[in-house]
């Protein structure tokens, strides 16, 4: 397989889409975010990188709490807009229509709409050069009751879309499912 | 929408199926990671939330090197054999029979097989608790020359898996494109 060189990227696939929340000066704001991922078990925890110019980083370092809002992909529309306009010239929530709730954390709106909401209180804000990373716990899980199956969240309910760069920026939703994890590779072990 | 609490657990989909590979005491060896993102633009870095137990993390340690190898779908066998069993005990590379290349980044093994392969240099490691945080600088990336589209990867030759837990824990390959990012939101602009 010939490969080829192609410098320092961020080549990740696929990456989520996120609607990251907070307060600024009083009143919600939220961002598009797929620079992110689980970054702990045990406490839960999250890391999103954002730039540190970001309206929703004033925020976020305002009151070192924020939101996770997972969008399904019947909202593509406002998780791109979220992600191309800043709050400070703009009201996104009045845009979009978000319906905004609070949990147990403070200043950390939640979109009554997405159906999964993750309330956080910031750990750790690591400056790595253009973005920080925002190191998350996550404090209490909202999930929508129409995406449970027999009690827990169902991802063929949610439909998250995943962000794609290459060769074009877009939102792909998830497709087949290809096989059970903890299961599939066992085929493997005859060859031990 | 009616909202269920689930208590702090991380929901966060999709995440991506990656294989992250060291060299622990000299011999390399792999293990499949879901808990990762990009954390940073310039200059580029990725992280990788690990239990400080796994063999691979010894390697990291050791060398403060590793690599990031994307499987595609029709290696889900391999990615999934890779996250169920211990380098300690099984030599990886020879089961999963993977050809093992190097880069400019010593003692960051590199898998053939995979399209997208990522050599990587340690910046930090965080404890956070069940896991350690390591964020990699990216020092190189290679690309599969047949998953490139006009000089780009392409996602659509690079067959990417997504992880979901929810309700199971299964391998998801993307599905159909739902919009361009950067454009679709641009129709609420009209709301403003």
């Amino acid at each position: 397989m010939v490969k080829v060189l192609m410098g320092p990227e961020t080549f990740i696939y696929p990456m989520p889409v996120l609607l990251v929340g907070a307060n600024v000066e009083g009143k919600p704001n939220f961002m598009a975010v797929a620079w992110g991922g689980i970054a702990n078990g045990v406490p839960p925890m999250i890391s999103v990188a954002i730039r540190p110019q970001r309206y929703t980083f004033k925020g976020i370092v305002e009151n070192m709490t924020f939101s996770v809002n997972i969008p399904p992909s019947d909202m593509v529309k406002e998780a791109d807009y979220c992600g191309t306009v800043s709050g400070s010239k703009v009201d996104k929530v009045k845009v979009c229509q978000f319906k905004v709730f609070y949990g147990k954390v403070e200043n950390a709106p939640l979109i009554e709409q997405c159906p999964v909401n993750l309330e956080c209180t910031v750990v750790h804000i690591l400056g790595l050069g253009s973005n920080s990373l925002v190191i998350g716990r996550i404090e209490e899980a909202h999930v929508s009751e129409s995406c449970l199956t027999d009690g827990k969240p169902d991802v063929s309910k949610i439909k998250p879309l995943g962000y794609v760069t290459s060769p074009a920026r877009q939102y792909q939703v998830l497709g087949e499912i290809t096989a059970d994890a903890f299961s599939v590779g066992a085929e493997l072990k005859a060859r031990e």
